[in-house]
């Protein structure tokens, strides 16, 4: 078991993060320990910046101009552009709009509809609003949806399935999938698959295209910072767009949507993901928010997210916790998860003392990591403070073991 | 034909608008008079406010504790409680979320799996995004989409018809359904109406109980003002509620989404049309913007809307314009449209004078009548100012002759 580094360490390690300089582009409160940035990413300063300055003066004094004016009619693709370098993609091949959900219902009847007869599949634990939307559109469609055992690669998965939708970092264990063999794996079989980037976008060194990737979704108000329940964004590899027929075809996914005609014919091109106005308040706010990640690389926000993770994870072993995440050194998500039967308690404790890390039922305690904010300092201290917490049973506290609908 | 009202007949109306209070609660820029309310309503001042508010304090400070501490979770509920007096229905009827286009795909799917042997329908020339859903909703599941002729009432309807959607005010000519009828008729042929509120919300004095409706959806950034983009919002009468199995289910309309399983089971009430997380953000806009009718009666937005309006049909028909609204002193919805060979210019011409309108293709010029902003005065400058860019000819002058992507 390696040992909590101690305060000099910690400095020594911050004095060398090559991140150092981001922390500044947050607005952060005074006093809190931010460690549910993977649940929802703070405000970039840039981001309030931006936001305001789109109510007061794009909406406030450009008003309807502001479609061509400010460029509203082009947000949604002009933030995926700027997106597309953060999961290794071109910037032709993203956009963003709607919900995971709602674009995982697009893009998996889409993939489909193309083979009636196939299965679509979620993995059994994984984060469960992907099960429930195959679900929901099965049930409308008549084609069959089952959940297959976690890990089952492509090679040994039930032929019958045709599309499986997988998250690239799971939301519990934090454990990274392994794209490249899956897409590998998939090419012989015939399989699509739809990779679910929520809790992988803007904290893995995600290569999507390298690693054959042709189809994901994922999350802007997590480790992107958009906001809270920021707009989503998909990707499909621009070779597979055209054979892309989704059934919520609204107007501005129309080639052209100005012309107001009766019949659709969808835009060239990832346009034709969209279906209607998306919101701009909320696009400009994760639009902004990306520019916390400029001249910060992804391989650098990996690693250092890594090393954080791994100081708690010395913590939780000093204690004795189980992990159910990829141990000390292991690659893995920007979070850990530590098992402890009083977690929900611990939590609400750390919370009491402005460490603010959430818990996941029935005993996980979740504490993410975005490198762009985080200090080793801070880290090192919310562990310690942790590791007090849980050896003075502060937890027992009746305060700490109230419930509440969200945490 | 009735004269123009002139200046001291304008004062007078002004002097006795019961609305006139309204007027303040709006940020308008100095120098315009706005007739595209109709297209993207002004941003009320509460709206700037709580949006920078709800982007500073409650994301900033309160960061993913506002899901429980600012009231988050409850949202999209809270909002269409307070929207539900401005249609006539009950405040456990309407939630406010997604897109129009995505609402009604997901009402319209829900009802035409209960009776998958019928077809779904729109009216031709209707709004074209209830046309381009209904026939992706129609490719995937396989049921028969069709367009009907306009003003076809339920009862001369083709009987195979099991759906259809109808705008409540056509976007082009402004004309109200009698929804009543409608319904009357519907109740005889088990027909289900989608009613699409987009150009009626907040600005029609709208009963949708009372006259029989059971299934809406509307727009937040017309009449409502909730800012560019804003989310939209669905009404499900509650006796109709439990049996709605829409197909885009995801985690945050699950009956216990916080217990992660495997397995979607809708929650009750008007809550199991929520997919996931809305945009904070978005949301409390609209939320805000709500607060502008507060102690103003939508019988007189109607009824002033209605005046509005007919200054302007009064100047086109000094001027010996067409129009396709409902004429002078008949009721219709919050805009009217002028018909000129040269409208697009005419158009670009009031926008360099500081009157904005908008254009639909090929020839008409709309103007958009929101009594809550809009004085006399301001609309009867505008239609003055109409007059003269039209007996003038100002509208040839090249700058005024080239088109932008949307006007």
């Amino acid at each position: 078991m390696n040992a909590l580094p101690d305060a000099a360490e910690l400095a020594r390690l911050d004095a060398a993060d090559p991140l150092r300089a981001a922390r500044d582009r947050f607005a952060l409160p005074d006093g809190i320990i931010y460690l549910d940035g993977n649940s929802l990413g703070p405000p970039p300063r840039r981001a309030l910046e931006r936001l305001e300055e789109a109510a007061r003066e794009e909406w406030g004094q450009g008003l309807i101009k502001s479609w061509n004016d400010a460029g509203w009619m082009e947000l949604p693709l002009a933030t995926g552009r700027k997106l597309a370098p953060l999961i290794g993609v071109d910037g032709d091949e993203v956009v963003c709009l709607d919900t995971v959900t709602i674009l995982i219902f697009k893009l998996a009847s889409a993939l489909s509809r193309k083979k009636p007869e196939a299965a679509i599949a979620v993995e059994r634990g994984d984060f469960p609003t992907d099960g429930y939307v195959l679900e929901g559109l099965a049930a409308l469609t008549g084609c069959a949806f089952k959940y297959v055992e976690p890990g089952t690669s492509p090679a040994a998965l039930d032929p019958e399935i045709g599309v499986l939708v997988r998250s690239a970092v799971h939301y519990k264990t934090a454990e990274i999938a392994d794209i490249a063999r899956w897409e590998r794996e998939a090419r012989e079989t015939g399989l699509d698959i739809i990779w679910d980037l929520s809790h992988a976008a803007g904290l893995v060194d995600l290569k999507l295209k390298q690693d054959g990737a042709r189809f994901a979704v994922g999350c802007g108000y997590k480790f992107l910072n958009g906001g809270p329940g920021a707009p989503a964004f998909v990707y499909c590899r621009s070779d597979e767009i055209a054979g892309i027929d989704h059934p919520v075809t609204g107007w501005l996914g129309h080639d052209t949507p100005f012309d107001f005609v009766d019949g659709y014919r969808p835009a060239e091109g990832i346009r034709r993901f969209i279906t209607s106005s998306p919101s701009i308040l909320a696009i400009t706010s994760l639009n902004a928010a990306l520019d916390a990640y400029d001249a910060m690389a992804l391989s650098e926000v990996e690693a250092k997210a890594r090393a954080l993770g791994d100081i708690f994870l010395q913590a939780g072993a000093q204690l004795g916790l189980d992990t159910i995440s990829p141990g000390i050194g292991a690659r893995r998500g920007g979070h850990v998860c530590l098992r402890h039967e009083h977690g929900y308690a611990i939590a609400q404790a750390l919370i009491a003392r402005g460490i603010i890390g959430d818990f996941r039922a029935p005993d996980l305690m979740r504490f993410g990591f975005n490198p762009l904010y985080l200090s080793y300092r801070e880290v090192g201290e919310a562990a310690r403070q942790m590791i007090e917490v849980v050896e003075t049973r502060e937890y027992e506290r009746p305060e700490f073991n109230v419930r509440k609908a969200v945490t």
